[in-house]
């Protein structure tokens, strides 16, 4: 089966929004095996959208499309589609019925455009909008397959996670199942050169790696007959490649660095505090992310003045004098103050040079300090964050919160040895 | 002239990286006024690659490529373009000298690799990379132009602004200078609404509305032969269209919120302080984001847990007991007591209910007040910006840093009245 991306939208040909649709469904058709060589994007225009499916047809059997499923006079994807396919509109009582709920649900009026949305072509497997009125659509014969999504990337990939993949899974008589792989310290062509041997050898489960800022995730996906074999496939595929890249990774299908951290706090009962400088909050912000951080987070600190570090964190006025703003003792100093002003068992802290200007011969640009500081563990990171680049403020900043989120994660999961050394001894 | 959009890269295909080449190419060159009817994506293949260079000059006589310009073997769509118009490679001087200097500069090892980026089609413009070794390239023959990117955006946004803007200006013998209309408080539709009568009758200069998250931006573009002529075309028309939109425009060519609030700020010679609990941190982030920040901006507090809004920030517990931390009154003791442990002229701060857990029927999710203390002014926001769709924490966080970052603007302009009033009085 060789697939393509067909995005259909004015607003993403003017470039008015980015088209993360179509990286969406490339991710997740990659992970199940299924080749994607042409992503395509038209606008809200029938002659064109027409064309357009004729020439993807002519060199592939799949073909996903994005957009003009609303209720106004200019989405005419679903119309297209069933023109194209030779099918007649008819109305789907299931979806007008959903449409009907979603309406009292959300208190809003229901107009006759929300109707039309309720409009099939005869024979379509209809998927179900979850948040949303618009309903998927799959349209199949003579070996092509059309999967109709609406635009809104959440709509459409809450539709792809529950009407979609299973549909695939029916289509292909397989079951996918995708574990990540959650790797920092270590970069993207790294992580290849180190697994290649193993990674060109897999058939099932495959993996693939993906670079994130600062981090790379490494996905394995197995595909077996159930979700319980498809379990035994990759579980040990993950143990495996966990293994041979060793320290580097921070978890599997934990979601961000700021997640792992937050859940190696909850698990352990500790709480932490903030004491940024250059990343400006920015710690803080990734903290607070996640829901129900305040079991574990009371307080951070964006010391950006000198005195602030002082008055508030206790970070002696001679050490600022002596060492700057911008080295090992402060960012040791504002982490233990963060902890003590906040009453946290860990106290995490920034202090760096974001640039662009304000770098020095000794103390340059992307130069950062991170300080951790705890009852049973200490420590301060030197970083080069820098990489010569235009405009690279942003990226600095987020490379040193991200090592500041690291390092508390590291701390947090410590604590447990400290409570066995305790029992030990 | 009818142009389109090809992006070249497996790593675009794989969904490994989100397309945002496209939508900048796209705004851009909607802005001056080139019409887009498709965007395409095709792997590091020659054949496939070909195959799109045929289709897309068959229906467009301007396509735009992006990708596959870097030094190794996959990278080929300098050859491929070359092959298509008939075209032998020849060895750049100009364009080697460039990357040897490169290499010296940020003093890397130079390989042969590289040496054949300095390989052009003969015959091609040559565009200079300000910040990578790949130069660009454009190739022309019969009536059809093809332009060559390098992939990596900073890189391609630069050589747009350096490089391929002065050609298709000269291309068309226009000078094309666009002018952004900043408006928050006002939706995408609305602004539509308001504006469509004047909009729909504009020919040059022209403007297009984009929507960003809580803002909109109204993007004015004249085209004439020179650019001051350019100027006096746009001017009178971002002026007429400003005042048309009115209190809800923060400013034209500003860049952001927090830029706009960091310049009057600094203009006035005042400074700031925020004291966040749900947007924890994203206010104070934001505003640091910008270069310079320091100088207006030396404390944040991320007051998350009650205990540091009583014991940091001052608010009574009186006030959190009767009241609780989501109100109005510990919104106002917030931003007072965030201005007074700073010594700042302006505090700033945000509480509330960014979900998804928390919410009742009296403080629903969503609910938040933002709040401003200065000497000559003080207010508090009750906002209410949840929408009834699911995973919205962050866009509820954001939106309420944007309402944070906006009052503190506008806190500021108020400033000089207040210096013009004891002037006079």
């Amino acid at each position: 089966m060789k697939a393509e991306i067909l995005c259909v939208g004015t607003e993403i040909l003017l470039g008015d929004i980015v088209n993360t649709n179509a990286a969406y469904l490339a991710r997740e058709l990659a992970a199940i095996g299924v080749p994607v060589y042409h992503q395509s994007v038209v606008g809200d225009n029938p002659g064109r959208l027409e064309a357009q499916l004729r020439d993807s047809f002519g060199r592939s059997d799949l073909v996903i499309l994005t957009g003009g499923l609303g209720p106004t006079y200019d989405d005419l994807t679903k119309e297209t589609a069933a023109r194209y396919f030779g099918r007649d509109m008819v109305m789907d009582e299931s979806s007008l019925r959903s449409i009907e709920a979603f309406f009292k649900k959300t208190g809003r009026e229901m107009t006759d455009n929300n109707r039309k949305q309720a409009l099939i072509p005869e024979g379509a497997v209809v998927f179900q909008n979850h948040c949303g009125t618009a309903p998927g659509l799959a349209l199949e014969a003579g070996g092509r397959t059309a999967i109709l999504l609406p635009g809104p990337p959440r709509e459409m990939q809450m539709m792809y996670e529950t009407g979609v993949r299973p549909y695939l899974e029916r289509l292909s008589g397989q079951v996918f199942l995708s574990r990540t792989i959650h790797i920092f310290g270590m970069g993207e062509s790294a992580v290849e050169q180190k697994l290649r041997p193993v990674i060109s050898k897999m058939e099932n489960p495959t993996a693939a790696p993906y670079a994130k800022t600062g981090e790379v995730q490494l996905r394995v996906t197995a595909r077996a007959s159930t979700s319980a074999e498809a379990a035994r496939l990759a579980d040990p595929a993950v143990q495996q490649l966990s293994e041979a890249l060793g320290g580097v990774v921070y978890g599997v299908d934990v979601g961000s660095l700021q997640k792992a951290a937050v859940q190696a706090l909850r698990e352990r009962g500790l709480t932490a505090a903030t004491a940024e400088s250059c990343t400006g909050g920015l710690v803080s912000k990734r903290i607070t992310e996640v829901p129900g951080a305040s079991e574990v987070f009371g307080c951070g600190v964006c010391s950006y003045a000198n005195g602030i570090k002082e008055k508030l964190l206790g970070v002696p006025h001679a050490v600022l004098e002596a060492r700057g703003a911008v080295s090992e003792e402060t960012a040791a100093a504002m982490a233990e103050g963060a902890a003590r002003l906040a009453g946290a068992d860990i106290g995490v802290s920034t202090t760096g040079i974001a640039g662009p200007g304000g770098g020095t011969a000794q103390k340059p640009v992307g130069l950062v300090y991170v300080g951790v500081w705890s009852r049973w563990h200490r420590e301060v990171l030197r970083l080069e964050l820098a990489r010569g680049q235009a405009e690279e403020r942003e990226q600095i900043r987020y490379l040193a919160s991200s090592h500041a989120l690291h390092a508390l994660w590291r701390t947090a999961l410590m604590y447990q040895k400290e409570r066995v050394d305790e029992t030990v001894f």
